[in-house]
């Protein structure tokens, strides 16, 4: 898995100084697709357009008209958007800068939110800058490909969704990003089960840099939903008449979610923490095994060393040499050192211990 | 004990860009047993049913109905319950994801109320939704099999509860879950006594393991608990009429009992931590103990190894050798070497201090 | 000093399901000894009574009387009290399970008051229940004997107290009940300043397990001295006409002392916490001192051996066994071998660090 | 990278008793260079003054008048700027203080603003102290040298600034100080990724120290961000007149990039300590791989050791020595002794996973 | 470095059951010595006075009387000051008892503040208790000496605190005994920097003790420090007339001055829990460069002792040791086992990076 803090694409872009309200353009930029979903009213429009001037005409006829463009790097078309829908400066600027953190702005007659959508497969998020109006809702994308179809589809099939407002779409997409995150931390989910299985089983040194990746990688998305808490709170206190009261009902069902991601994230963290406890401690009563299983031989057999040096002793005078008991002598000597050790070592309790360790390790 | 992270039974099971509302259904689910207790008025009256309508008869006749449904993943039943009692689909929809967190929600004229109950042997805990209405309690339970039986036993001895209103049987049945989790935190009270006399007498692999289980389990249970603690702030706060005062001083001694088992969670939790402080301590007492035996025999013997080694060299002109004396004079010197190297261990204590240890462990 | 989570007679004995107001009664328990201090009015009358009807012909004629039960497990007892000054069942039900945390309940025209008590040598505290009245205080504890002997004092001299209301009383009481906690926190003081002493003179392995014990008992007191602490910031907001501005001002007095206490606890709390860590540096340095003596050790001799070994083979053709140099040669290699690795280990710092290291220790 | 204790110069330099409003004046500090920005009415007015009574002059014909003082050491000037503007000797005291938090304070018909500059290579920051009063802004700075030309230049050229209030410019001035935070964080993200690659490639002895240096910075910035975060906030709960609502919502966005900086001052404070951990990780393991390194050569090699010492005795009657598979049959004895130890080895699974190790470090 | 848990003396001398308002009386205490400055009024007067009585004359005339003593253990002198200002017996209680937090206390027409003084060269502070009347002030200290000075010396001179009325009195010494607060954390500093040079060039084993004694000695200033910050918050809030809006104004600089104080503090406790880290790091490097370098000696010279030891062997069939080349085949063989090893550690990296670790660690 990706890690949090590598990706060097995502660094804020701010540069100190710039008037406000700049906006970040990338010169080399292509035009974005822009995608219009228009329902309410004469039945449901979709349409791929190149012209954005195209969208004035749409909006008159339609209860909700949602215009979702895909990048925000091309400074032409996010001015003219900025112009037809009345953008205040600075939250055009957000939608540019690709590292804002969740959050609800209000402006004069509209909503600004922007959120973030989890990528598949990587630790990145993407930012997704939504604008709710009268009869509009305006989503900016980083990139093609998002989460949204099962919501376009349920616009298209002309269920509930189309009797409802622009407000009513906007929690639509929320609650579809929002629960893109469960899948995602399902993955780490399997990790940190894996992980659990390769400490009791073979805890080797990739263990901590993969605990290590899987912290960072939650801590990124740790601060992410607890900004969507935020969202959520701040939107249900929101007074505008944006927002119907029974949206805000669905709205409290999205904050509920957002609440079981939140528990959910801190007890995988809580429990990659235990996990690398647990990595230290089986390091460490590894360590104490070894160590005993080398003081056991060390100290059974320099004894009997010494013994078979003294008597490889060149003196004249070594009477014991020529004994015809002497070798086995010197030989029960060595068993008899041998044992007491072992018997020393028995009583301690390194052996009982042992076994029992071993058959603790494997439960 | 079972991995509270184990369970994927319990994983979310959301599918992002569902429309909200939507049941959790389960095409193979049964049609689950409903069992109906109908009291105040005429008598209590108990039966098990199994065509929903027939509760529409038993609506008007009493003053408190509580339906208890045991099985969440029938949609025909949940549907027809749903039109009976006038539920919201977003209420309906969360009865049948099994993963609330306990909460209090308010819907037109009813109050909806999620609770988990404890299972005994196991980690899990099963999700129970409450509707609380003007004159009914609807219960929905995971599976058959529950902690209620001694308030049924109330109801069918006609006691205090019988004259009660359903605020006050949806009191009696959140008191009995609440209740239900002392034992459950009493065999951890346990476990951690039986780990603390492991650590003491014999620290083995498994210890860590085990410490993680529970600490594991406790993180669970605690996120259910902190939760509970929000509901009955909640419920306490909530000025529906259908909750009357004298019922919310009842809750706040279901309040109080949720503080009592959250005291008695963080003092287990605050004790896994400090068992493992104390696992790890004794790992690394042990170590140096061990590194002290090898080191002494190590230091012992090296050297005389070494002096019977020299004694052993093969030069014709070693004068030693062949005096009388020699033999005895190398063995006094290994004696001495032997002596000089137990009087410096013994000067820097650690002989000493290896037998105090050795007691202060036992006692 | 005893171990908090041992007492197996605290656990709540909360049975799931029973109806509320059940009073926690044990058959065998005897009738308890009941204590009357009537005064203000005509003098003070003090008496055991053994009939409790008695008490309502004590009531009338005193500004305030104090009953003071000690034993809360007679059922007959607590339902004759309950039926003359009227308790609610929740509050006589906390009477009787001896878990409650310190607390303050207001019931119709009296206030209940949980609080509990240190035992001298324990870590067990006891459960004092008060009953503030118009006219009276009502009190029960687990077992006699207590710390309120003081007060009792200062009302047969007839001091400030006597010509006070009720209200002072129960200050009074809690007063004597929180300051009882000085004397046991100074034992844990001065249990770590022995093991603080201990871990810089003999570091044993029963320091971390008196450490644990004394963060357990810390723990117990901490989640007592914080309940005690909401307790008197909940009766300082008290609007009941039952405490008086004047009593308020000394309630505010309690609630510096608990402010003073949890001060004092933090720190005792924190100093375990530091005394661990200093335990455990120790240890570590401790093993690198025997590790580096091992290795001074094996780095010299084992070479020396392999010396010795060499001239101790059995080759015919070994020229240097022949010479007469050659014995004082193989005697100045290895002397020169110990050497050049005695100047190495010097350079690198591992004789003088040493050196250092047991006087840094020693100051 | 700088420590940030070490700054001798930053030491708060309070001297306790005296007078509050005395200037911390530095008799040997130079008279300040002055530089004034008008503008708003008759065109921009840029030039550098010498004599601070020549503001006077300027300040009737301009909408705005932006003083800058690069120095606070010069009591004269500090005590002329005091008198032409009014200021409280509080706020000019905090100015001569060059260690205040970022913080706002009201003073009559002013407001008294302190901000810290990140400096390019070094942890301090330095104090600008901003004065906002109806039509002047009036900043003193430590040193020449700041942030701020692209806020000049955009004066200069003429931009929205110069049609905006002189709350705007407090806002432009902010807004370019917060930001030049962006680049310095970024500097600690690439050294906690060039640490994270040594960790991984060879953790040597620096990298605590590295950590340790990294980790201080960070807090150092911490303290600075969080006090810019209660600036922000209380910026926006300001009543004053001096600021107009559209300003406000200019401000919130600085409030918003402050968040952002302290999200990822946050997550670089937690990789840190991720880092450490797996630092220690690694040593730990490395630890255990070469203790088994050892205990393998060890085990295997001793008891060789021993069997030839055995035969090595010089005893008369050795019945072995004199066959002619004696020799043969020693070196198979070793050979088998060897052998056994092995296979015990690699039925433990010590050869095993240590090439697994060895594998999982590299990936 | 003092110790901040040692200090006997300040242990609170609390007895259970005491009647409040009692006094902490030490019979053996010697009448204070109490001194006044009064002015404002008729010029400033100053004099040390042993009649306690003749302050009543000195009220009239002056604006603010500044009454001081230096020692709170005799009973006769509080006793009589309590009448002559009207002290409320639990405020007389608690000058006495020397081991109050900082806090402020209303009590009729004066305020009652509790301030802590740092001791030179000690970690105990000194209690100075400050009654604040309408026009006095009374000041109680536990012994003579104290860093008001300087405010004594403003009075004299006849500065602006000559023409305030007593709160800003009161304002200059907070803000004397606040600051003096500065130079006692720069001790630390000092101190923690040492250590940081210790660690790095030689981590022996006083420094955990050292550096456990500096967090035990920050530990005791943060309590007061975070209840001087709620003293200074209270102080802000108080809405007495006695605390006119302009020393409101002063007031708030000293709660500035005590965030200042309360970032330092916290810095430090940072820094010096970093600084255990960073040693035990160096401990474990050490420990695993000692093991590699014991296990590379062990390593190489061990099979070459197996290789000596078996052409030592005495068997009578043994043709190598009859053959010429047997001597210099032998040797050649233990060096090409000996460089084999070393070519083995070579590749696995011991020793290049021990050498990196070597130059890491002096950098």
């Amino acid at each position: 898995m990706g890690k949090a803090t590598k990706g060097k694409r995502r660094r804020p872009r701010v540069t100190p100084g710039m008037p406000p309200g700049t906006l970040a353009a990338d010169p080399s930029a292509p035009r974005p697709p822009i995608h219009v979903l228009a329902y309410g009213g004469d039945g449901v429009i979709e349409q791929e357009i190149d012209d954005v001037e195209k969208i004035r005409a749409l909006l008159p006829g339609h209860a909700v008209v949602w215009v979702n463009v895909d990048g925000v790097g091309h400074a032409p078309t996010l001015e003219a958007l900025g112009d037809i829908f009345g953008l205040h400066p600075l939250a055009l600027e957000d939608v540019g800068h690709l590292t804002q953190r969740p959050k609800v702005e209000e402006y004069e007659q509209k909503l600004f939110i922007v959120a973030r959508m989890p990528n598949p497969g990587s630790v990145e998020t993407e930012q997704v800058s939504l604008f709710l109006g009268r009869n509009y809702v305006l989503t900016f994308q980083e990139d093609p490909g998002d989460c949204l179809d099962p919501v376009r589809n349920r616009i298209r099939k002309g269920g509930r969704i189309c009797t409802s407002g622009p407000d009513y779409l906007v929690y639509a997409l929320l609650d579809a990003i929002v629960d893109a995150y469960f899948p995602v931390l399902d993955r780490y989910t399997d990790e940190l089960e894996r992980l659990e299985h390769d400490i009791l089983s073979r805890p080797d040194a990739a263990v901590p840099h993969r605990l290590h990746a899987v912290k960072s990688d939650l801590e990124a998305f740790r601060r992410v939903l607890w900004a969507f808490r935020d969202l959520f709170t701040a939107l249900g206190r929101e007074e505008s008449e944006l927002i119907s009261p029974n949206t805000k009902l669905f709205l409290r069902d999205c904050f509920d979610h957002t609440l079981r991601l939140i528990d959910l994230l801190e007890s995988l963290r809580e429990n990659s923490t235990g996990l690398l406890e647990l990595y230290l401690s089986s390091l460490s009563h590894k360590l104490n095994e070894t160590m005993r299983v080398l003081t056991v031989i060390a100290t059974i057999f320099i004894p009997l060393s010494v013994i078979a040096g003294i008597y490889g002793m060149n003196f004249d005078h070594m009477p014991e040499l020529h004994r015809v008991w002497g070798y086995p002598f010197a030989l029960g000597l060595m068993l008899a050192v041998a044992l007491g050790m072992l018997a020393y070592f028995r009583r301690r309790g390194w052996f009982g211990s042992s076994r029992d360790q071993g058959q603790g390790q494997g439960s």
